[in-house]
């Protein structure tokens, strides 16, 4: 798949001098064009060098300063394995352990490892609230009319602004506003849905898109996912004659972290559109890239409207807030009726606020520093779990997002480590629920969208010690 | 069907003497206890006396005044027709008209009879600001988190005090908010119906639910329905071997206004229970009545948990704001798993806002403006539609909510009648968008939750203008 072999090379000539130890971590990278010089190399190819090794977790960058040996204790963890493609018989929903894991959001006496959205630390609580109150007071009737269908105008506005970032091209009226993103999710699933037909997915996967899946009465077929680079495309090809939908969450997805090469976004769509099959893109977490350059998104390759873009602020600003939309190209005039027959309207004044947020330009800087919160956190995550997690421990290398994979050695049976956890007041999401099929019984999801600090590292310390108990080979 | 002839025979009494002239408009009943005492009958005969009276439009009720006989003119205007139950085949959604129509929605220069809220003037809007501006200031995290999965605490606390005066005695724990009623109607279809199974509604029956069923995929039976005691309880025997659920507007229901009386609701929840069917209630206008008491719902009668009652402060108080619910009975685990799956959480300060309010004390003193308001518009229209309607119009006699039901002679049809209107700027709805079968072409539905005033007046005059031009026979 990899079409330039020039980079290639290079990339891997880097990689193995940071494996060897002759590059050090922290150790500062030339710039791209000091780079470019000494190599004799284009711009573009070392750029392009720099996303492949910043994919791979070898390097990272820091904003303003350049290029850096990513921290190497978490190097020596082994990756997490590629998952393989289910056949979509045989799904089984893991309903119980999923509400009892459910049952713990919000319970402010547990470490919520388990949750999959920011701590209310990491947000702009005051800012926000301020722009509540502000748009209350503004609004003609005090938000208590209706909205148009499609929703607030200047929050589509700027939603259609922000998406030149990643080559969106979006206007407003390209755009239609929902209830949080699970709500855009469903309403492109019903749109392009009936009971019986057949959704991909990556695999492993969040329990909401598939328990969404289950209730709209859909075969689902998990795809088998690379760690780093997402859903493998041989693997997708493969099923296309029996799939009728493909809903992929291309940029850091939970739990894996996974963000799909560009390149093979626009190979995806390619294909999945000469089939006429649609893509529902859930983006929700693209804004959240640890890098310095946002991602790409099917979207972005999308020429005849086949593909749903769908996003919201839910994982960057306030999940309670419910403020999601939809990109749904040539399916607008389905999700628009769907919209108002099942939902009528959105908060008028909660989609007025955060349109007023965004356009007040807090948002970007509120993500940089959310951004670099994250990736800070990862890192401590990982150092944490190579020093006091069982050997053999496996994990993700996520460069974006909130969440990470971890695989113990199948010894470890993490519905079990969950209920150990649990009575010492820590909750983790066991990796049974990501998937509908008997499998991922010793891998979990933690989220690192928790504020750092001594008592955390000691949870998660303590989780390691657990899982350690529960490593019979011990 | 009634069982109490004392009661039936003073009823008829007062009737006739009303209608002869013998009691004239704006005359003063005796009060229920000298009525009693004159009669010799008990003071619960008087005041089911009196209630018949209401609901038949020939009394109303003052608060704190009394029982006067109705302003007389539009006595004379022919009640509508009772509907027919269609048999639920040859469903055709009038899905362009429907469209049509609400793009008019938020167009200030027109006059919409066709909405069926109320008007933001007749809305408490700056208590409401005050409220949402203090829940914002309140909350921990400025309502930034999700709310626990049954929905804002003091608000299920506070409608389940309320169902008190309907008989409803509900806890807090019996109740799951939702996203605006219609969200509360779409929770409750996809947890009780596959697509194929057939639902059974009134008719002429409100458009959103109509949309609601076909998206679905339901097939829809609509019922017999009687404009001033609702659904004939004798035809929904007749379809009880083929329908799975049955939705039913008990309470000032759009766009009839008809109330079922409260025996025939004990009927049919004892009906439906036995033979297995849910009935979900729809009571988004139960607190909008005219008369001095709160009609009961089906929910009072439910000892099985069959009924799922589902309300909303849409119609009453801020329908931006998106605040709904269900008592869902014994199908609350369902319900609770589609709200987390398709929604995840409701906007939480908003719901606090409402819940606040409604605790504040201050909704029963809206409420009261509201209800007097809607009484004294209806009487307005019904005046005007007397005066200025070509002969032969019919119209319903709602005892609450927000709407009108006008029924033409057939020389009329009101799909023109709409656009010859539009054209002056006035909005209607017309009769085609109530039903999925070919009928009510010469009925439409006028809203009365518009300010009464001069301007509205020459409206509705230049709407019977209009149709009189329309009527070939002048």
């Amino acid at each position: 798949m990899k079409r330039d072999f020039l980079y290639d090379e290079i990339a891997r000539k880097i990689s193995n001098q940071i494996k060897s130890g002759l590059l050090q971590p922290g150790d500062r990278l030339p710039s791209i064009r000091t780079f470019s010089h000494e190599q004799g190399v284009s711009v573009n190819t070392v750029k392009r060098v720099f996303l492949e090794l910043e994919a791979q977790s070898l390097i990272q960058s820091k904003p303003q300063s350049g290029y850096f040996v990513s921290p190497a204790s978490y190097l020596k963890i082994p990756l997490t394995e590629v998952s393989k493609t289910s056949l979509g018989i045989d799904n089984v929903e893991p309903k119980e352990l999923i509400s009892r894991v459910y049952a713990n959001m919000g319970k402010s006496d547990l470490t919520l490892f388990s949750i999959g959205i920011p701590s209310g630390n990491l947000l702009p609580l005051a800012k926000l609230k301020k722009e509540l109150i502000l748009a209350t007071r503004a609004l003609k009737e005090g938000g208590t009319e209706y909205e148009p269908i499609e929703g607030n105008l200047k929050l589509r506005r700027m939603i259609a602004i922000r998406s030149l970032a990643w080559g969106g091209k979006l206007q407003e009226s390209d755009l239609v506003t929902t209830n949080g993103g699970m709500h855009a999710l469903s309403l492109c699933l019903m749109a392009l849905t009936k009971p019986g037909d057949t959704l991909a997915l990556e695999s492993p996967c969040y329990p909401g898109i598939l328990q969404l899946a289950i209730s709209l009465g859909l075969q689902v077929i998990e795809v088998a996912t690379h760690p780093i680079t997402g859903i493998d495309i041989e693997s997708l090809k493969k099923i296309i004659p029996v799939i009728h939908v493909c809903l992929l969450v291309p940029n850091y997805n939970t739990p894996l972290g996974s963000c799909i090469p560009d390149s093979n976004k626009n190979e995806i769509v390619n294909l999945l559109s000469k089939h006429h099959i649609p893509i529902i893109e859930d983006d929700v977490y693209g804004d959240l890239y640890f890098g310095s350059t946002r991602p790409k998104c099917c979207k972005s390759y999308d020429t005849e409207g086949n593909v749903l873009w769908c996003s919201s602020i839910s994982k960057t600003l306030a999940p309670g807030y419910r403020v999601g939309w939809i990109a749904p190209g040539k399916y607008k005039e389905q999700i628009l009726k769907l919209k108002l027959v099942h939902a009528i309207s959105s908060t008028s004044v909660v989609h007025e606020a955060v349109g007023n947020f965004l356009k007040s330009g807090r948002y970007d800087n509120h993500l940089r520093h959310l951004r670099s919160t994250l990736s800070d956190n990862f890192q401590h995550y990982a150092q944490t779990i190579a020093s006091y997690f069982p050997e053999g421990t496996k994990i993700s290398r996520p460069q974006g997002g909130l969440a990470l994979w971890v695989e113990f050695n199948e010894n470890i049976d993490t519905a079990e480590l969950y209920e150990f956890a649990l009575k010492h007041n820590i909750s983790i999401a066991p990796g049974r629920m990501f998937t509908l099929q008997d499998q991922y019984n010793s891998c979990m999801r933690l989220c690192y969208g928790l504020p750092w600090n001594d008592e955390l590292k000691f949870k998660l310390k303590q989780l390691g010690n657990f899982a350690k108990i529960l490593d019979k080979k011990i």
